[in-house]
Parts: structure tokens; sequence; C-alpha cells
């Protein structure tokens, strides 16, 4: 195990792939029963689908948690994760778009559960705004810089139709988002500093396709390399 | 550029990170305009994020596609990347669980428009059964292995609660189905050559978070590598 202890590691050395594995982590101990007892590295391996030698490295490297041939507390796990990821905090987020795939984020209990407060609704369409949807009241796009500023809201749920895309996600950045996740099927143009992650469900579906395929494909070229996992779809700007 | 045409090269040796990377290409391609002439691997490069010595890597691997210093013919890399991909062909799937995510993705264009068709709706809920959303009617779930039958289906899309998804996951499997693009905040424990690919929201957001929080998290290893991309999350059965 290695002998740092969190507050020695040095979160933001941790590559977005690690990072993205570590997320997977937190499912499975999420899940893992209160009375369970200790939860060894590889049952979250088998669970989550990474080589058990890989698990044993990103936990060492969160501090000195656990114990050789016991396993691990998954209670400490999960806060040492949540501390490394950032999110050991609540993160304010406004979601702008309001259709279908919104209602389905509202009300998908996860969100809340892991820490992400969904605090203003936006559209442009005026049948919808003034809509109450799981408690929020659907507001026009000239009020997102003044509700961000006063909710204290850090990211953005963009799910507006592609064509809208970019310009929703530059009022989002002049309204001090730091972040965006973007589920229009569009590449977004904006400064560096604002951070996104898309999710093309598209592209999902042809990666699925392709193994179905082609189901001898290598699913990783190395089991051992720190990118077994990296966040779906990355676009930064450039 | 490699000298190997389409019909040599061996798509099956494509790993699924490259799988990757050829879908995003695949969306910079599409939007580029008809009168718009040749890309170089650097516009797509830009548009996707990724290096561009990986970009030329990527295409040579396909044939003979381009010119050195001239570029590329967007439409013939889009045919050879469906190709390779395996999406050169419709794919049908059936959907399970007829929430709000369900009518997203129902109406979300870019399915049909990359080939994928939706053929089958089920769900467990007698209110939701006869209903009619996009010209298909919900099911019952006892109706699901006929249906996959007769429509050659051979894709699921699983949208309902956690509970339900590993009981819907093997019915799929019973019925048929070889792939599974599975919403449900579930890891899904499956035969092996059931292919399983997950969109965890959550994971999303709480890589969104990370990023803002450590903005100068390295975003991949190395940019050359072979592992740029990789599917959002994957899960395969042990």
């Amino acid at each position: 195990m290695g002998r740092r202890s969190i507050d020695d590691s040095e979160p933001q050395r941790l590559s977005r792939a690690a990072a993205h594995r570590l997320s997977l982590y937190l499912r499975c101990l999420a899940a893992w029963p209160a009375d369970g007892g200790k939860i060894s590295s590889g049952q979250i391996a088998d669970s989550v689908g990474v080589n058990d030698a890989q698990v044993r490295r990103d936990l060492a490297a969160l501090g000195n948690l656990g114990q050789r041939g016991i396993g691990y507390e998954a209670r400490d796990l999960i806060l040492a994760i949540r501390q490394t990821l950032g999110i050991d905090r609540t993160w304010r987020a406004v979601l702008v778009g309001v259709g279908n795939l919104a209602r389905a984020l509202l009300r998908y209990q996860g969100f809340r559960a892991q820490g992400f407060d969904i605090v203003g609704l936006f559209d442009s369409d005026e049948k919808k705004i003034g809509q109450v949807i799981e408690g929020l009241t659907v507001e026009p796009l000239e009020k997102l810089a003044e509700r961000v500023a006063s909710q204290k809201a850090e990211l953005g749920v963009l799910t507006v139709p592609a064509a809208a895309a970019q310009v929703v996600a530059e009022s989002l950045a002049k309204a001090g988002i730091r972040g965006i996740l973007n589920f229009a099927p569009q590449l977004l143009r904006l400064p560096g500093e604002i951070k996104i992650v898309s999710v093309d469900l598209a592209i999902q579906l042809e990666q699925l396709a392709f193994q179905v395929q082609f189901p001898e494909a290598t699913r990783h070229g190395d089991p051992i390399r720190d990118d077994l996992a990296s966040p779906g779809v990355e676009t930064d700007a450039p």
C-alpha cells in the first residue's frame, strides 16, 4: 500500500482516466452493503471490470487505506475517493433546455445523491417558461446570469438542440459557469478554462454496434496501463 | 499513407479506443459542408481534440484514402469509417422502460441518421402499454422475445430503473439481443457474448466536477498513444 496520507496525495496529478476509474469504484462501493464487512480490491475489480492490480494501484494512491489480504472499509474508500475527485461537497448546476431529456435528468435520483444540485431551469420557449418541474420554475434565458450568480452555480447542463448549443454555451460561459455537461450532438468552442464533458448518445450506440459486429476487438491495449477508462467524449476548446 | 485497401484492412484488430476515435471523426466529417472541398487531418484533429499524428495514423489504417498535403474527401472517409465500425447497415433495437429518457431518445434524430432503428417499445407498467410514441406502440415485456425475433432486432436500449435492470437485461439476452445500451445506474451481469455499453450520467457529472476542481489534471497520459479515447463506461460480464 502507498504510504502517503490523503493530505500528502496530489489529486491534481490524477489523470482523467484514473479519475474515471475512481468514479466507477465509487458506484461499486456505494452498492456495498453496510454489514458487508471489508471489500477487497478483487471484488471491486470484478464488479467494475478493471484489472485487480490497477485497482490496487489506484487505491494505494489515495493513501494508506487498506490492509493487504484483509481489504478496505468501503466507507473510508468512499470518503477518500470523493475528496480526491473534488465531490466531497455540493456542486450547483443550472440546466438549459427543458425537454424530455431534461425531465429525465431532473428525476434522476443519482445526481442529488452524488452531491449535484440543480438550482435553475432555463428555456427560450415561452410556453415552457413558468412551468414548475421537480420544484423548479423554468425561467427565460435572460435570467441566466442573475440566477447563476445568486445561486453560486458552477456547472451547466446543456440539453438544447444542436443548433442552439454553441450560443447557449457561450451564455453559460459569460454567466460564470465553469463546466458544461453537454448532451447536444455538437462540438462546443469555448475558452479553454471552461471544462466540457459531452455525452453523445449516437456515439455510444455506434460503439455498441461495433462491439457486437467485431466481438474480438480488443477492449483495451493493455489492462494494466493507466488509461483503462477515460471519460466518454471529451471536447476541450482548442 | 497506408497502402492497404479497405478490403485488406483488418477491422477486427481495431481497438475499442480507436473505434471510439473513428466515431468522433465521423461527427466532424458529417458536419463538413458538401462544398467544403477536402478536409485535412489537422482540421479533423482540431475539431475533435485529438492529436494530428493520431488522426493520420487512424485514417491511414482505413486504406489509401488521402493525399499528403491535400487532404481527404469527407465522403470517402465517412464510408470507410462506417464500414470499419460495422455501421454501414441498419441496426435494429428494442427499447425497454418508457420514461422521459426513453421519450428523449425516441425523439433524438441522431439515432436514425446513424442507421439505428428502434423497432419495439416495452414497459411493465399497464398504464403505458398501448400508448403510441413516435409511431411505436408500447408492449408488455411478455412480448419481448416475439418482437425481437419478428423484427430481427439485435440491440437493446435499457432505460428502466436500476432495481429492474438486471432482470430486464436477462430477458433481453434470452430474447436473442446481442448488445445492450444501458442507462440504468446498475452494473449488469450477463454472459460474455452479450456486449454492454453503459452510460452513467452521474459519472459524467463527477468527471466534469473533477476537471473544474482540478483544471490542471492531465487530459491523457500521452496524446500519441492508441488510447486517447475510449467508450464512456464499459462493463463486460466477468
